[in-house]
């Protein structure tokens, strides 16, 4: 692009046709004070925004912090410290909880024996929550594949017996939204392992959840339920699932040797951290706005979550900064343990409903700090309406999209403690996420400043809707 | 972000509220077999794209390939052959066309002299189209910063005579869409060196156009005009334009040394590429897509503007792969030397006109490949309104939106010369493009593969709906 195309490029952003004109009288009828705050909330963000400098800092000198890690520790005092430094609370405070404590101990290594040679490795590393081999010793078995759960179930046991569940259900490249294809392939991690177990497999090999195609593996929860035997889950790179099936069709008698040394030490006490600003004219009405602090133990976190922490806080300096004093009380939490076991989430909505706490709102930016699109919601039809009409107040700043939809595990849990009115979830740009999901490649350098700023000043300017209109 | 989280995330893509009710109800007006054809288009698109692949060899195998260089003609050759793979086009054809060549010789150098050391380097890169220092050798001067031409104006020329005129002008962060900081800072680049020539000045030295903050210098087109005294031009990278600014504080009367060899060579044969669809109940009608093939010399040129190469050769495929034969003509063209000259553009319109050729419509995309917005449009209101009606059909691709603005250097010219009925610019995010423009870092890494086919399916979608209705 040349730049005499840009001068024109500038014209703006006036949107057309029926459906726009409509949205057009719509922002005639908002507040201009509305637009001069939300403005002014962005002029702040994009000119003096501190999310990218908190985020450096948490990546890069903090880095891994899986619940009851070192990491972890490190962060909750970073956390406080930060908000505290940010002088726009008015109270920060720590929330107790105790946390699962899963150590993946010494590099995972799967290796495949077959026709082709011997001991060709693959990239591989434990789904969080696994156990490890036998004695944390090579494990040797042959291998079967299958695309689904369901394609397991229908196999005879002797097929399955003293084997390796090899799960190698792909991305559907077809949606639109990434999140789709993670929630339908997502349950032969989830749930892969153990019903392999359950059927008297070895253990489980799981595809990476993913559409990129590359080497890096991808972990996450897995979760045994109430199997009687729990057999090591591991997931491999795109890659190398598609090379182990390959390989399988070469040669179905090859052999996998996985070795994994991971462990459940006993719990660990970690926290919550929250920072409150008691509002002006509603001080009993509490809109919550926060991401999780924790991250996988393989990743720097930047994505997730780092880029919803360092919103989460952002969005209220922003508002101090701004000059917006909130009329309802808001609060960013740092929630600890979304990533495998979201106590933190659990933590926060038992003490609010010991408190008889009344939420309003509680926001949630837990799908990365790319570059925004809108804001889902869970709430009831006539508070959707409400929301409806701010939208023409965000959508110049690209943030206009409002669709119903989930909000985030942590806020979740006060649904049925508190009954908020309302829930929201951050909602940014999906395609580049699951590239880099929980893997070694969650790192600040795939922060872009600009999409991360907007993202807490569209928090900001949403919360700051809600605080003086409610709903 | 969890696993149970997007199992619910999914829920799919609603709008809400009275302005999108109305753009729901235009969707039920609309065609069902549009919806399908565009879903098919998208299918192919995600499912079996080839603009990834296309983007990788033309970034990775031919690299840079500015005008008139080597580079540009193995580009031509490439572009070719590949419409002619591709199999989808009636007809593939050069339309040849004198283009400049400018090279830019050794690795230019700039160093800083002053209180604070010898010979401290600055990161400088020559603009397009720059002299040389004279006789190729270093040129010492005194350094005068401003940050407007208008502030250059003001000086005294005491003030400015025998010295480098250093623009510094930072782009305003406060804007949404980065084309609108460029469009205005980008006067210095254009324009700096041929002012500073005017008023005695031995060269200029021009911030880069980014809100980047880095270490990598942007090149880019100036012109001296009829400017009687030419001097040379070169852009330092914002770190380096803040490192000079601060110097220049501490030290108003520090020198900088400045090398460059550049040289402007006599015009070269060079070509357009075009690949023809005839129409199959109005072939007299015509829709252009196109992209253009050249990029600067310091580049692959992956979102500048290979994306948009591959894009414009991938919707004719796409078309053609989902069993949609255009009912009007299309054709891909790959236009030649947009970055300094338009000398493609210009060609593509002569014979346009000579031929009386009736375009219906032309499709540019040369703002990046990044995740998709919509378009830009520049036509008679009727006709926009017309193309909004189609927004309902595109919004669930993310690619609802239209606003009127510029559509791109490359189809302009057929304005003036065969009056279009509608020039199109694709439309994606802007926050990313300026950090990598015209600079070495402008590599095939930073395009993500959905983004990037999302982009071509849009642009298909767009040619479908217009080859079916017509304006
Ligand atoms: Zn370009
Ligand atoms: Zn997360």
């Amino acid at each position: 692009m040349r730049l005499l195309s840009s001068l024109l490029l500038a014209g703006g952003l006036l949107a057309l046709g029926p459906a726009s004109a409509q949205m057009a009288q719509s922002a005639a009828a908002t507040n201009t004070a509305d637009s001069l705050a939300i403005r002014k909330i962005y002029d702040e963000a994009l000119l003096r925004g501190q999310s990218y400098e908190n985020l450096r800092y948490l990546c890069e000198q903090i880095g891994p912090r899986l619940a009851g890690s070192a990491g972890a520790a490190k962060a909750v005092e970073w956390g406080k410290l930060t908000m505290e430094k940010a002088g726009c609370y008015d109270r920060v405070y720590l929330q107790e909880c105790q946390v699962p404590h899963w150590v993946r101990g010494a590099k995972e290594k799967a290796l495949v024996f077959g026709n082709k040679g011997k001991g060709l490795p693959l990239a591989v590393c434990a789904l969080g929550g696994s156990v490890a081999t036998p004695g944390s010793k090579p494990l040797r078995a042959g291998v079967i594949e299958v695309k689904s759960l369901a394609e397991l179930k229908a196999l005879p046991d002797a097929a399955v017996r003293g084997k390796f569940v090899f799960f190698n259900r792909p991305f559907n490249d077809a949606y639109i939204e990434q999140g789709r294809a993670y929630g339908e392939a997502g349950d032969q991690r989830r749930a892969g392992p153990a019903e392999a177990g359950r059927r008297g497999a070895v253990g489980a090999l799981v595809r990476s959840l993913t559409s990129a195609r590359d080497n890096y593996p991808h972990t996450g929860t897995t979760q045994y339920g109430d199997t009687p035997t729990q057999v090591p889950g591991a997931a491999l790179s795109t890659l190398g699932a598609d090379q182990l099936s390959q390989l399988l069709q070469a040669d179905p008698k090859l052999e996998v040797e996985l070795t994994m040394s991971c462990q459940t030490l006993p719990d660990v006490t970690s926290y919550n951290v929250v920072g409150e600003i008691k509002g002006a004219t509603h001080p009993e009405q509490i809109v919550t706005v926060g991401g999780h602090l924790d991250s996988w133990d393989l990743a720097q976190g930047a994505h997730d979550d780092g880029t919803g922490v360092v919103q989460s806080m952002e969005a209220l300096r922003l508002l101090k900064a701004a000059g917006l004093r909130p009329e309802r009380t808001v609060r960013t939490v740092l929630f600890m343990n979304e990533e495998n076991g979201t106590r933190g989430g659990e933590k926060y909505a038992q003490l609010a409903q010991q408190n008889h706490e009344t939420h309003l709102a509680a926001i949630e930016s837990d799908g990365g700090g790319f570059t925004p699109r809108g804001f889902t919601a869970e709430t009831a039809p006539a508070n959707l309406r409400k929301v409806a009409a701010w939208q023409p107040l965000l959508a110049p700043y690209l943030a206009g999209q409002l669709t119903p939809g989930h909000a985030g595990t942590d806020v979740e849990p006060l649904v049925a403690a508190v009954h908020p009115t309302a829930l929201f979830g951050y909602k940014c740009d999906s395609q580049r996420y699951f590239d880099i999901h929980h893997t070694a490649a969650d790192t600040f350098d795939k922060v872009n400043r600009r999409e991360l700023e907007l993202g807490g000043a569209a928090m900001a300017s949403l919360i700051y809707l809600l605080g003086k209109y409610g709903l």
